[in-house]
């Protein structure tokens, strides 16, 4: 067992890794954000980098650039690492292969790969070549805060489809617009801001036709510095996005999602730069629905490498979404006001017992300007 | 100006005579709550006391009697003290005399007394009497905490009624119950729990005839210790509260306020042990409107010498007090949960623009079990 000031060591040089992997954050999609900090025998830090956009280097192949630019020999080095290096020959040679070439000696990480298929591999070559290997336990809270932050990752490695974030304003009594509509804004400018990061982490944007027709909303990352824009998804059973609507926007990939074939409109939408994709939801008899299926909407956007999804849209859409238990978690803004009446959260139900509610779990509550940011997950929906 | 260490002294006794004032509580309605610590010349602490229940001795005099308890001699002491000390005959004699005859040479207080008959007068018998008098600045946060834990007090002296809070328990989406009415319980025993030490605080709780006839709710403090249980205060227009209704506690003063007279009734739940008081509303064209009188009613419960009046109530009620700007400040405990459709918080409106809110301002956020309890005021309600 290593001395408790080893220990520590450990604990600063993984925070300091962790550290490197949010700098990723809105840049490594659809890769995972890690960090990779070199540490010489003597606690020295070697080298240090992170994850860069899809196609370049990974955190492990950039610590050792940024190693070797500063002049600092590597050989016998510790590499902490916040997710399994990569055995695979992906878009970038494997990153264990880069390590063990660089005579890295040991190699401390958070987490496994979390796709089951190549899971373990990584750690497997390592040993293989004679490198010590350290896991920490999942429940460390470093693994924890590793996985925390590739949420969207994991997700869609496991379970095939993306982290679904319900993004909401609010009153306090939980009204999202008053009776006539009007909801220009109930939040504050720095809930709004703060909203924006919360877009710029996400791999895509979903919203419904109803939000596109009465807000005419761009949706995409203004209010924050972003190095590239979120896919935009909109659901649009009867592809009634006007072609002058401010969600096509340059360069951003919009995908539209219909479930009513209309080939003139998909053409005229295709010619703008949208992507139209049918999936027309089927109830239990088989017949169409009219409404496009959501669930299969998340599978397609899972294989179309979408890890973390934000929602933002009506009362009907969050209830449909909410209905069909496709939610894992909640970015609740509420603003200190009362509305008294008006269009809710989501509209589903009626229910008739309390037993039936859609369970969640506070995460934080965080004030926002005036306004408090509640983060709610749905029970049970992160086992996986 | 005092050097530093000896602010740093001041600030630490006053935070002690805080605690002390803190343990009057629940106690000393309604007379307000006062803490008092005497301390020595060479920053001993010879004695300390709060505020008894009413008709008992005041924190000055508790301290005093501690000291002489203690043997400690307090000629030239400093009375640390929470509220300007009283200089008229109450049902005590008046502390000012008690400090002067008992030899104090200064007294620091956190604020003035806040009725504007009396305020000052305290601080002038003890200047006259040759003793230094310090007062802190009002915006100071030994100041503000004296005024808040006071601020029932404070509203009914210069108000002449009491600080209303309005608690809420909801769901995160804002609904109170179903749409069938099922709402016991929408939050956990741990909120429930926090909701009766608020009780416990106040001097009265309101409801209205709604939640008595629906949920039967005995509405006293049973989950907390507590000293006393609060009045009770139904709103009842048509004086519909059934004799058999578990609001019937003994020893404990039950207010029913009723616009629609009828003897009969009202004799009858006299009988019972309630007070029953008719304040009819009337619209702006004079005409009765069948129901209570609200405003009427918080001045009738101010001169009943209510401070914090905890209401508890269904959205109608809560609507009411809303639309008629008699709330000041929401106790919210938000359960993890969504129910999608159901009651809301307080039905009014509807409002045709978001600049109608009713504005509030987040004091603070709190996790109570799973559930979220939110403190918000009513912008401006606290000017005065």
């Amino acid at each position: 067992m290593p001395a408790r000031s080893r220990l520590i060591e450990m604990n600063m040089h993984m925070e300091r890794a962790l550290e490197l992997a949010q700098r990723a954050t809105g840049l490594s999609d659809p890769n995972p954000r890690v960090g990779c900090l070199l540490v010489g025998a003597d606690g020295t830090v070697l080298g240090q980098g992170h994850t860069q956009m899809a196609g370049g280097p990974h955190a492990e192949v950039m610590a050792l650039r940024d190693a070797r630019e500063r002049g600092n020999a590597v050989q016998g080095a510790t590499a902490y690492v916040t997710l399994e290096p990569c055995s695979h020959q992906g878009r970038t040679g494997p990153c264990c292969d880069a390590l063990i070439a660089a005579g890295i000696q040991r190699v401390v990480a958070t987490q496994t790969d979390p796709n089951p298929l190549v899971s373990g591999q990584g750690f497997a070559r390592l040993r293989a070549a004679g490198l010590a290997v350290e896991l920490l336990p999942a429940d460390h809270p470093q693994a924890i805060a590793s996985r925390e932050l590739n949420i969207g990752f994991f997700s869609r490695m496991v379970r095939k489809t993306p982290w679904v974030r319900l993004k909401i304003a609010a009153s306090l009594d939980g009204k999202t617009a008053l009776p006539n509509g009007a909801s220009q804004w109930i939040t504050s400018a720095e809930a709004r801001t703060d909203g924006h990061a919360w877009r710029a982490r996400a791999s895509a944007v979903l919203t419904g036709i109803g939000t596109v027709l009465q807000d005419r909303p761009r949706l995409d990352v203004r209010l924050v510095e972003t190095s590239r824009q979120p896919h935009l998804v909109v659901v649009d059973s009867a592809l009634q996005t006007p072609l002058d609507s401010p969600v096509f926007l340059p360069g951003r990939t919009l995908l539209i999602y219909a479930a009513q074939e209309d080939e003139a409109k998909a053409a005229a939408l295709t010619a703008q730069g949208a992507t139209v994709i049918y999936l027309p939801g089927r109830a239990a008899d088989g017949r169409p629905t009219g409404k496009v299926d959501l669930a299969a909407l998340l599978r397609d956007l899972g294989q179309r490498e979408i890890n973390e999804l934000h929602v933002e849209a009506g009362h009907k859409l969050n209830g449909s979404l909410v209905r069909e238990g496709l939610v894992d978690e909640f970015l609740v803004y509420l603003a200190p006001k009362l509305l008294g009446q008006g269009a809710d959260m989501a509209h589903f139900g009626p229910l008739t017992e309390l037993s039936q509610a859609l369970n969640l779990r506070f995460l934080s509550s965080t004030l926002v300007g005036p306004d408090m940011r509640l983060l709610a997950r749905v029970t049970g929906r992160d086992d996986f």
